[in-house]
């Protein structure tokens, strides 16, 4: 599962992985509603809170979001990803973090792509997939770049096995 | 209760507050412990949480932050904020929201006030009081002002009912 945390629009994105085929399950946006700031992310922990318990994922990752606005965005964007990263945890998963430019390179191949290249990749990796909004479509990237590193991961721990054997 | 926020060390304070009369009820502080940042923001709200669920306030606030950090610490201390409104809000409180300088013109009587400063008008409204460290000390500021708030809030609308009625 990947997740892009905002707090108006948190994007989420659940793809399955057996062998080297990926396929979609589903995606959508967390509205982070309501009057203050507790109600909103409340809103958002409990819209999360039920996607996570509706497809219980093996694993999540979270956009390492680097700081280029200003103060007080960042502070929102903070308090939006504390939610991000609580609720995955919260349910026994293990929580990775990307930077933005690892995502693209993963799923773009290069670490400056655009928001249209990367929505543009995941169609074309994930075919006929209706997605709910460019926030759903940074998850399902996210999610993908987990995937791509997980595996990755997988194939150094089999080849040391093969070492060390 | 008053809830200062922060992802290492997140302080909480509780008073009492009948009529004029200002008591303290119990102090301290969550540590957001773990290896990463998911388990780290868990440890803080299973703790917080723990705190509500005992002493079951009526009201919290936080302190809203202003930036003047980096933005990695920027970003660090949203996360905890996050935690620090939601699960209040969770358990159905209202969420109050102070600027710093509102806490220490309330608390010490000027907008400038240093830690020290905050640290003794605290002891000296609440006579006796062991106060877990200076981030207990700030979140026993935060209730005081937010009582005080509240008290001038409950003043302006028993007047406007007087006018009114």
């Amino acid at each position: 599962m990947g997740i892009d945390p905002g707090l108006r629009n948190l994007g989420w994105g659940v793809i399955d992985v057996s062998g080297s085929r990926i396929s979609h399950i589903a995606n959508g946006v967390c509205h982070g509603t309501g009057e203050d700031l507790g109600d909103r992310l409340l809103a958002l922990f409990d819209a999360l809170t039920d996607v996570v318990a509706r497809f219980a994922p093996d694993t999540a990752a979270v956009e390492q979001t680097f700081v280029n606005k200003d103060g007080a965005g960042t502070l929102k964007l903070g308090q939006a990803r504390g939610i991000a990263m609580l609720v995955p945890a919260r349910a026994g998963l293990s929580v990775g973090e990307y930077a933005p430019n690892t995502i693209k390179k993963t799923v773009v191949g290069v670490g400056h792509a655009d928001k249209r290249q990367i929505d543009h990749m995941v169609r074309l990796q994930l075919p006929g997939v209706e997605i709910a909004g460019p926030d759903a479509a940074d998850a399902l990237a996210i999610a993908l770049c987990h995937a791509h590193h997980a595996r990755a991961g997988d194939r150094l721990a089999q080849a040391v096995g093969r070492v060390r054997a």
